[in-house]
């Protein structure tokens, strides 16, 4: 089931960029969450085109219809299914694309392993289909918000070459503050480079990628599967299942690599009644497991594939041609991958919590 | 089943560190393939204590026992059981362990997790419990090798701050460069040093972590399932999945966020009759599925936690308390883990194999 | 999933009895086969209501819409969405099912459950939901017929104590045969007398229940995996999935416990150049393997639950009252579930012929 | 993974009738249940040949071996492997097997399937693999017990044409009623008939085949999880998982087929301050789910395969031939297949309840 990601909460997302629809159904959904459209409207509102100017321009309302699974404003515990029809398709524009491999895309790909492809507008493989992620993901976070006080908060660290000075953002950023530019960075002075940044690299007709992290915070210790299903394994996999992703880590990450033993151990303390760590190079996940502290992980995103500036490529026979972007896109991908990255984080703590439950509450020996 | 790797080939492992004995299942092998406990030994062998003077002394011999699911000298089609008798068992020397949590270790969660805990050498999250995945791993690598013809290929490009030039690891090591030091870095200036330094740091008793970096050759285009199951998520999901790693990233990885997509992209071009690319920043996949050229990725894992030194940590009743590390490891966990890496990999990949055949070659439209 | 039947070729249903609309998701369709609407629609009009005066009113026109997974007349390989909106909704009718629990419907264990339900028609629990099977079914079907030659014929051989003579149904029938009646009965002495039977228990405000052989032809030697996902293991969980289904039995089935060993065991012979068995109590399957004989399964149907005569009950509160069945309903549900007993077929043989292929057809050894 | 059973409490079986072991690995049991060998040991001396005079002299003790998860007596939530030596292997008396297929076995269809088979004692296909089952079974047993206070008792109602009467099995057979007699029929009028019969049979070097019932009480409303994963659904696919099984039927099963909805339905009233049926021709089971009553169901086993009488078959190369069985078989395996019952019962039972806990313990909205 390549399309369906979770365990116990899981979302089965469909639909190509330019067919009639995009959708997913979300099953295992616990009953009796409050859930009405709007709970689901508000995420995909930060996800659509066209909400800044910094984003394409592809005119999508990307209204969700909730058709099954939720009864008098609760979910009823079967499944849910939301459809949201795309509305601007303009398969016209896509007609070199259905000869032409475009580079660092996914045609030539697809092509190989399925024989023949959706080329308008990259059909499956677009980003498109996260709407569905993001749909299902809006109710997961209602689920820990309602059900346990987690917050999640993603935002950009880094465009290009600017990135925000890691001391600078040691608090946990408010949604206002990350909402607060069209980047959705919360360090403001950062913000304002990287939306010049974003729109010198556009009027180039070039494009470039950053980076998004990503904090948890009120999650329990206790959550995670050892030995394969770590929190940060499930996590690693979310990410790298997006679109335009090439890397993962968690607290330390790549530069924990450059720290010695003593330098990078968190201490234990106690502290307000629980065990606590002094420090968090950990990102909040020891042994694959929550520890209680902060979940920090960071995520790569590569420069947009899509540039208006022609490009060596062959098409379908092997020959050798040239090819020009066209249609609407993101210079930038990285601050509309945002919700898209929470998103995914609630699918995987819910799953997981979900799965803690149903080893440690039940039985009382 | 959260000690499950796999979709159709699956590897389930079990055991403590120091229990009577770890091992594997493997469900799913196709039937017919030529298997002797030589064909595992070697793998284990790579990964066992006592192979060098940079790692743990601990004694173990690590034979494997085959118990089903071969007859005759071929795998019947049925579930291989791997059983590998722990030896060297000094349980008296984690007495202290049962009380204190050790700092970024598992301890602390597994306690909160479960309740209590196996706290002999770290139980479950003991890296011993990696055995199971190298035996099963040797299985996948023996059906790459004479179904497929590809080669994995992981070595070590980092020791805490000394790197391996990136230009001068442009050729597909041998596996001969890459065992010919004890660090398993095929750059023998670089390997050099980073001897040097992890007998620095462990003479202090400190510890040291390290970058692996793993190519794949030989792959044919088309094997990875979006959109959750992309051949990326996977191998992240995979290497997330071992102990002390901090990040994983494909190709341009983090680097990748700071390019230009004009300077990213990756040219298509006709090379021998084949779809192939000018340059490889997508590492091997594109929109989730292997285009045919290298896979490459890279792990990085964090300093090994125990080392020998007090440290502050809490007590299972979150009293104050110090902690010394004792017992035998390794100053750095990167050399030995490269098997590892490796049995991953290929645990992924023949997974994807096998998904894919599925899909695509028995109903001819 | 418990909303997902299949492994590798799966369907993920949706929809209540009086929402918006039902539907499913299939994933893992192979790509290339050729598929439009018109194969699906064929099979829900076998199942739709309002097809025969034996059946009930209710009238919906099921028209399925494809959202998505195909392009230009061939599936895709990627997630086929399936729309039927549901037009003939009376959810006043069921004002009195709110509080009452229905004797032998779901309504009480939904609530038991879930701790609220959607009591209009049974809401998730209704057969209505089978929609989304039948469509999905469809699909596997193509693929049986194009890519296999394989034949799936259901067919009723009970209604109430009406039995058609085991010795008068050797030959395997034809679809004519078994839609010429409106009982899809092949017997037409038999068929007559039950229809007979359903209309004079219809009259009398009452119901009844049946069985339905279901024999399969063209099935090759070597489907099923053992040891839990057997053959008749997986097909008597798909037909235990359908409502008001009661038993399954294979081959000699319940009879067969009465036989000797010397009379059940089907002696072997070559005949036509392959291995048979003189004779099939094994129904086709030995060992949870097909051997390439018909596969012969039979499928118990309670009456209905719904009955036109006044029952006790208790309501929601747990106190005593009665209740008197109304809305449009099937006196007997057996013909329509003949449709979708062969789509659950098709959907467990398709599943286990590429988990056949997956691990027999890529590997030469 | 085809030799895995279950969702969260899973059980992966191995291992060959005449290889050096079986065993089993249980993942998902929850932490902190008491748990030590006799806890199995006492279910697979139930199972084991050579217990009385009329099942198989074959010699096994079949002493388990526990060799991870559990921790000073108590599980730890991680993988528990189970291991049980082959003791009297007598590979040799299997030769014949190599090249001939043995009626009503699964030889062939090993053959067809895999290209290759262990042919010792039926290999993988032999009832030895139900070891791993029944001591899996056991722990699952022991929370059920332990945790909810749930029975589970199987019992033999049919040997070859000896029924027990239904109106003398109305009340719940204790474990001693069942352990009685040698084939574990509640009943003693029956059971000494059913006795005689099997020794009969057996002297004429013949089988025989019976029915298993089975009922659990104690169970809350709730388990099952519509619309694939309904309690029925998975206990039918669990008893035709089990060797030599030929029907399951719940309730009322196909004798309900006969009945009038009017006769059939189960009507609700209060009783004890819960909701309860009059009846329960339902099976405890209503729409896939639990209803607080009795789960009654039963399971159709063929007669041995192995006969001690000259067979018709052919041999590998398609050759007719003839074929005596010989070895030591149980002319009626029924008597031990009851452990086996229970056992599978067990598993799906904690499987569901433990599915249950996740989707609603831990949310309270």
């Amino acid at each position: 089931m390549p399309n369906t990601f979770g365990k116990l909460f899981t979302v089965t997302t469909w639909g190509e960029s330019h067919g009639p629809a995009v959708g997913a159904v979300v099953d295992g959904c616990p009953p009796r969450l409050p859930l009405e459209g709007a709970d689901i409207q508000v995420e995909l509102d930060r996800r659509r085109p066209g909400q800044s100017d910094i984003v394409t321009p592809r005119k999508e309302e990307d209204r969700v219809e909730i058709l099954s699974g939720v009864f008098e404003g609760r979910t009823t515990g079967t499944p849910i299914s939301l459809l949201v029809r795309n509305a601007d398709q303009r398969p016209g524009a896509y007609d070199e694309m259905r000869d032409k491999f475009r580079p660092s895309h996914a045609d030539f790909t697809y092509q190989a392993k399925f024989g023949l492809r959706d080329h308008r507008g990259g059909g499956r493989s677009s980003a498109r289909e996260t709407v569905g992620r993001v749909a299902a993901g809006a109710i997961a976070r209602k689920i820990l918000t309602l059900g346990g006080g987690v917050e999640i908060r993603a935002y950009l660290t880094q465009v290009h070459d600017i990135a925000v000075p890691a001391e600078e953002l040691e608090t946990f950023p408010t949604l206002a503050e990350v909402e607060a530019t069209a980047v959705r960075c919360p360090h403001p002075a950062s913000a304002e480079k990287m939306i010049e940044r974003i729109k010198a690299v556009r009027s180039q007709g070039d494009s470039v990628g950053g980076v998004i992290e990503c904090r948890v915070r009120g999650l329990p210790a206790g959550l995670g599967e050892p030995v394969f299903d770590r929190l940060e394994a499930d996590l690693a996999k979310a990410m790298l299942s997006l679109p335009a992703t090439k890397g993962f880590e968690i607290g330390s990450g790549f530069a924990g690599a450059r720290l010695l033993g003593s330098a990078h151990n968190d201490a234990f303390e106690s502290r307000d009644g629980r065990v606590r760590t002094r420090t968090n190079r950990s990102g909040g996940s020891q042994g694959g497991i929550s520890n209680g502290e902060e979940i920090v992980f960071r995520v790569a995103f590569k420069p947009t594939a899509t540039i208006l500036q022609p490009q060596a490529t062959v098409d379908v026979h092997g020959a050798a041609t040239e090819l020009i972007g066209r249609g609407r896109h993101d210079a930038c991908v990285v601050p509309r991958a945002v919700p898209i990255v929470e998103a995914m984080t609630a699918l995987v703590l819910v799953d997981h919590w979900m799965r803690h439950a149903a080893q440690n509450l039940i039985f009382k020996f």
